[in-house]
């Protein structure tokens, strides 16, 4: 699609979820919107109404003159308005066949039905914000906790965008100073100190390394931390799991019963998404251990940020050598939390041989803590314990995480060339490679933001999107 | 719930679908709807905002002060709004989590989660509009089919409530001629002369029991016409039906994929809904046509207003007539289509024989029709024959239809009612005892458009509403 179309169609889409509700919303941009609308519309004058109003009236099928329905349509005129151009919105009775018609007659009337995100498309188009404030807008409507939801709001304002223009910004001061030697090199003038350029290099570059490196983090926060949960088939591994989830579930329910996406086995803890990963039950004797499905688990298990080992409170300390012998070489670079399942039933003896046993078989930096799933008791403890193995940095508003892909890509080739130069730069490299290096830099920054960008790629951003954003 | 609590409160709900979509819309109304959002809310100020104008802000969480969303909030100040109170609607990005954390915030400033129709609710008792539009305006949201629309359209429009009033107005005078007569009784008055009142009061009659008696089609169209589809388990029952199916779900996913609803087995053809009962297939031999499935079959089939008879085209004319045997008894007062299946694989000696058998087998009025359910040949005369046998008025938009059993239940007794006022006319029974009847008549009228009502009434209406309605 190039720009040309982009701009000559007047688009539109129902932008409320799908289904039946009170109300449904469509949305139409463009900038013969108006008069578009108009041929359906009969109610307030379309041409003469003022911006940011709202007009009861009613939708005229123009298949047969009869009244479609009635509605509330707002005016946003450009570039005042979402997408930067005339935008209509008809706030419809939330049937679906009434949404389904409305859209006919709109097409009837002129307009395309618009592609996955291409209201927020023309926004970017339009210069109403950048590309990384476009695709927040995409991740704050996927957000399902309120860790990813705060940093998806955070880069839909703007925070991230300006932390990479700053930097751009620098590194352009930086290269200009850097070429306007180049200009002059017969002279032989250095209008820049080549130790205080380092030192700005440098600096540039650990921001971006930093900026690169949260996205381990934001990764984690956005699709849920990754949390396998391992355990002999007895041990409670399913009890604890629907104990943790029926929490969640209760206190999601609370006010909007339904909500709730069916994604299945993700819990929120203070805020912060996990999400857990099915591993197969281990089998009660050691000799089983090795068959396919328990490979598979391990397999699993390498994915996980978080391992939860379940242990039957009433299993022998031999039993438990055993078991550990194969789950904990596998658990290197993980957090772990042992979780001693059924404490309501074992005797403070087997307890203490149990705790000592731990003590030792665990390795520095695992916790251990005593529950009963079934009793429901010591649960907040593992939750405490969770929230700390997920280690994340304080909920802090002013700080940027990095979670998209396509972020990280260019942060990191970002990296990559400043390295580049800064090496030229300890070498005494000639002034134009190096300034060649921090303008590929530069490049890769822009890429984030959408200063440099191809059609491909718009395309691929925003075919993630809903339809009706 | 008292008339007290209905206007104290500020009541707040999602108004649009539950799930994930670009927006979605809060609704907020109540006497004190402005100062509550004003705690919530960081843009222009709500105080000075003019009606039906929409503005640009922010929603702060009043938990920690962050903020939640960037939003276009809508304000309709009373009486000029949906409920007749101040209402103001807050456009935010439709995840799920946000709209959920948008309520609870709403709670936090001082709302209410709002009931079931709740917002209609208000709206019927600030006099915006009566009971039968209020009604109709959850037909509307219901609604599947383009018949079942307008009729839906048409009442939430008032057209029904014009009729019931004109109706009402014309008792209104007729009794109060009759008890001025009372009160005059001494001196033997006729105001009103015995004939004409007799005519004018079999007119309304007349015209009540004319709505009454569209109930009928009425709840056809909203519930949809019930099709049975019977036959022998070979003849194509299925076949035929996924072909039915199959084509109205190609209608459908044209412009919108995933609006139609998950109710199985319903089909529109020219704007009206078709329910397809379901129904075991008879055995191929007689022998067993008496077993308890056949018989549970047969049972279905009373609920039919349509009965599609499916025979395999290659079914010899003795076969034919042990079947016919068997369902034609059970067809009596409904529109029967015998469809004979598999015409691209029968000879013309075969046709003409099961045609002039099935000329004297079946009934006056019967129809009958050769296709190739799998060759989708001659599906469209089926499809008009279906037409035909639901014998629908045309839709006549100023034709009211009524599809509200509460509705039928009060003509119904107002046509009771009246009757026996005509009764007591014909007689000269006693002009106090004729407008007794006259004043219960009009009783049942109010009661349809809300004039007389109690509590438990509208709560058992408005319970069935959507929340956010």
């Amino acid at each position: 699609m190039d720009n040309q179309q982009l701009f000559e169609d007047t688009i539109c889409a129902i932008s409320t979820p799908l289904g039946r509700g009170g109300i449904a919303v469509a949305r139409v941009s463009g900038r013969e919107a108006v008069p578009v609308v108009a041929r359906c519309w009969q109610g307030a004058d379309l041409g003469k109404m003022s911006s940011h109003t709202a007009h009861w009236g009613r939708i005229i099928d123009n298949a047969d003159g009869s009244v479609l329905d009635e509605v509330v349509l707002t005016l946003f005129r450009a570039p005042r308005s979402f997408t930067g151009e005339d935008v209509i919105e008809i706030s419809c009775h939330g049937s679906p066949w009434i949404q389904q018609q409305l859209l006919r007659v709109l097409v009837g009337c002129g307009c395309r039905i618009a592609t996955a995100g291409e209201f927020t498309r023309r926004a970017f188009a339009n210069g109403r914000m950048d590309l990384s404030q476009a695709e927040a807008v995409a991740d704050v409507i996927a957000s399902s906790s309120q860790a990813s939801h705060r940093i998806a709001m955070n880069q839909m304002r703007g925070a991230f965008s300006r932390q990479i223009g700053e930097l751009r910004d620098s590194l352009l001061e930086f290269v200009s100073l850097m070429e306007l030697e180049l200009d002059f090199s017969e002279e032989e003038v250095e209008f820049a100190d080549r130790s205080h350029l380092l030192q700005l290099a440098t600096g540039i570059h650990d921001t971006i390394d930093h900026l690169a490196s949260s996205f381990a983090v934001g990764n984690a926060i956005k699709n849920g931390i990754p949390v396998a949960i391992v355990g002999e088939t007895n041990a409670g591994k399913s009890t604890l799991l629907n104990l943790l989830l029926g929490d969640e579930r209760a206190i999601v329910s609370d006010i909007h019963g339904t909500t709730r996406d069916v994604i299945e086995d993700t819990i929120t803890i203070g805020g912060v998404l996990y999400r857990f990963i099915d591993t197969a039950g281990i089998r009660d004797t050691a000799d089983s251990i090795e068959t396919l499905g328990i490979e598979r688990t391990f397999r699993k298990l390498s994915d996980a940020a978080i391992v939860l080992w379940v242990i039957d409170g009433t299993t022998a300390t031999s039993d438990l050598q055993a078991i550990a012998s194969k789950i904990l070489p596998r658990c290197e670079g993980k957090s772990l939390i042992a979780v001693v399942n059924k404490d309501d039933i074992i005797d403070p003896a087997q307890r203490d041989s149990t705790r000592s046993s731990l003590q030792s078989l665990l390795p520095q930096g695992a916790s251990h803590v005593f529950i009963s799933a079934r009793g429901n008791s010591n649960v907040e403890t593992l939750l405490d314990l969770l929230r700390q193995a997920a280690s994340l940095p304080e909920n802090d508003l002013g700080e940027v995480i990095v979670t998209n892909a396509r972020h990280h890509e260019a942060l990191t080739k970002a990296s990559q060339a400043l390295a580049r130069a800064i090496d030229g730069l300890q070498q005494g490299i000639s002034g134009d490679f190096v300034s060649q290096d921090i303008r590929e830099c530069m490049h890769y920054l822009g890429e984030i933001t959408g200063e440099i960008t191809t059609t491909d790629i718009l395309t691929q951003i925003f075919s993630h999107f809903c339809i009706g954003k």
